[in-house]
């Protein structure tokens, strides 16, 4: 808490209200998985190589399995004409051996049988026509016999030549990915490579998103006087899912705390975290404080929601805590949209993204020159976000819209927050500021 | 064509490849989803704004309407004292008038009654508590009757002091959204915020991912002796999700050309875009192009498969065409497992967001200053993309592992492609070179 007072309540700073949710919020319990299942998931455990790769040798073109000394000195005037004894496709137990004056036709991939010690590939080759160099192998549906007779080869090869050596990728006992891995495609290509059908790792955090306020009516619906439509609700789940959780929307809630907490421990049961938006401010129906303060076993340790003014415009009201038997988090952000997702960028994200085990949970920042016509004014003794358009060649940041928290449609024209510390009152065209890029 | 040769067979560039491809596909028919569903989709329409944001008049702050005069030159020593004539809370209809010598109590959000001009903050006030400022309202479930009595207004407050006026945020008729803008969490809270329940986008496109190979074993499996584990079809698979497909994963089809041209005409129901590996290459049981060849019908013009060798490597052998009564793209890539991701990530990331309808379907790309021991060698005429390790902040970039197009386990460690031109044959470490950034 700092000094900071105002109407002598006691005000937090944005980085000691972010330090108290990311010391409470621990990584979820780990979970097994099937590998399309964790994509995005963090790896919980060092994954060893179990058998190297590739497992056993083999030829990395579609071509004939030879032993050096016989195509030794070859060429197309005077190939090397070799007994073909047969085909090893891709996938064969592969029961030929090549002996001397012998070749095996072999295809990508398949092992390269006993005896041989070189690929030669089918482009070297007559392809057993007895013509001249071949493009391609003839189809096996076309001859399903599989080859036999003669080939001619025109090139020599040396040993190992077009082979893939088995454990060449890797060997078993190596370390195949460690733990903290994000499981990305190639991630989870290596996984299944080396045989591993499911992965243990974090699951992706169930969040359920509530927006409260008996002004807000659904969209799609007639909008009396006085009321305005939920947009809380769909952003901050969109942002959820944005930020790799499963996110599940609950509707708008009216103003009544009992309404409001039999919602919430009706959802308990499906949530990693919930968010509240509305109803954290002075006011007279901000009710979400009052269910708040009772919600779950109130006898356990550790549990409550706690209600500070922050050092920050938008979003001076936020909640935190955890409520339920499960001490599970709860964020309550303040009703505005544009402070809701604010909020919701500064503290949610950075706590979901905690659940999810990652190490980096937050945005990437960068510093940009301010590019406006007039000198911004901001607030004393407060952080404030603007919303931006950032420049990245140029280095600049614009300002779009007003600091208004209502300005949901400049919000939608953003791609960035402009942050002008609590110390700045007055910030001049040309200064360099802080950035932090939704993209 | 390029009048480049090699075995006498036609080459392809990769440009002109992804040139070809990207003139087939096309943009997907637009649909109509629910908001949430929409998500990461490209806006069809440009969105008009049908009602002004916000609605009313109302007010940014938990406090009183009055009228400007009853407050002039209050004080806290000197206060205005007003009647209360009862509450507007967010979301009533508002059937109060502000009269001189009135006030309303009014909560943030809440209609600024008829004939107040202004709204004073609670803390600029005694609450109607008869004391000194207060930090907040009594909570109406500790008094729900409502206001009444008396306030004593601390401060005066200029006109349209703490009032957000109807139509600050948007105009009736103005655009709220651009066709084309990509819809993400800030984008749907505008759509929700002025009351669209649904919105026309072009859906995510739905994605095959087929592997092929008689010698692919799924994970989890035993391994016979000449098998390897499937991770092509869990690569791509996750690869399209990445890029913004729905994508199904369809296990390894054995080299068996009926078996896939029945396996694909099943898929095509589900399938926007079809996507193989394998059986590309000159082998006798390369069964893909053998397969494609007579898929769908073949009375219908555009339909068919053609299969290129490319100037480029890893990913020489590629198919593309469309096949079926619908004329459904399809992608054969080769079937080494680093082959089929360079492949995906050349050819079929640009053809999914072609048919999302996104304007830039390209990976962002930057120059780096190439790390390495020893100059890295090139084959002549084939565009090579080597996996590499990229560091922004010294504009660096480092290969990892090599050349060798079954690498699985060095492609999970890169982070970018390293992109060297056809015509070097050598590059000396320090040379810069294009980098395409996976992310």
């Amino acid at each position: 808490m700092t000094s900071t007072t105002d109407q002598a309540a006691p005000v937090w700073s944005v980085t000691e209200h972010l330090e108290d949710i990311l010391a409470t919020v621990q990584p979820l319990e780990p979970i097994e998985l099937q590998l399309l299942d964790a994509q995005g998931c963090v790896l919980v455990d060092d994954v060893t190589v179990p058998l190297s790769l590739p497992p056993f040798d083999n030829s990395s073109m579609d071509g004939y399995a030879v032993r050096v000394a016989d195509v030794e000195g070859a060429s197309e005037e005077f190939p090397a004409v070799l007994e073909v004894i047969g085909d090893v496709a891709a996938g064969s137990a592969g029961d030929l051996t090549v002996g001397a004056g012998q070749a095996a036709r072999i295809m990508t991939g398949a092992p390269l049988p006993p005896g041989a010690e070189a690929v030669v590939p089918v482009e070297w080759t007559d392809g057993g026509l007895g013509a001249g160099p071949v493009g391609g192998m003839t189809p096996h549906s076309a001859s399903p016999e599989g080859a036999s007779g003669e080939v001619r080869v025109h090139r020599p090869a040396a040993a190992r030549a077009h082979v893939r050596a088995q454990g060449s990728d890797v060997q078993a006992g190596e370390r195949a990915l460690a733990a903290g891995t994000v499981l990305g495609p190639s991630q989870i290509a290596l996984l299944a490579a080396i045989g591993r059908a499911t992965v243990r790792v974090r699951p992706r955090p169930r969040v359920v998103v509530m927006s409260t306020g008996s002004e807000l009516t659904q969209p799609g619906e007639g909008l009396a006087h006085g009321q305005i439509y939920d947009s809380n609700s769909f952003a901050l789940t969109a942002a959820a899912r944005d930020a790799g959780a499963i996110a599940y929307r609950v509707g708008a809630v009216a103003d009544d705390a009992e309404t409001l907490r039999s919602t919430i421990e009706d959802q308990l049961i499906r949530a990693d975290l919930l968010v509240t938006t509305g109803g954290v401010s002075v006011g007279a129906y901000d009710v979400v404080k009052e269910a708040l303060e009772s919600v779950g076993d109130e006898d356990e340790a550790g549990a409550g929601i706690e209600f500070r003014k922050l050092a920050m415009q938008p979003g001076k009201p936020q909640g935190f805590g955890s409520i339920g038997p499960d001490h599970t988090p709860l964020l309550a952000l303040p009703g505005n949209p544009v402070s809701s997702y604010v909020s919701f960028e500064l503290f949610v994200r950075p706590a979901i993204r905690t659940l999810m085990g990652l190490a980096d949970v937050h945005r990437p920042s960068v510093r940009a020159e301010l590019r406006c016509e007039e000198p911004l004014s901001s607030p004393k003794g407060k952080r404030q976000f603007l919303r931006g358009a950032y420049d990245a060649e140029a280095g600049a940041v614009r300002p779009v819209g007003g600091s208004g928290s209502h300005l949901i449609a400049a919000l939608a024209q953003a791609d960035c927050l402009i942050v002008v510390p609590e110390d700045t009152t007055e910030v001049a065209p040309g200064t360099e500021l802080e950035v932090i890029l939704l993209g």
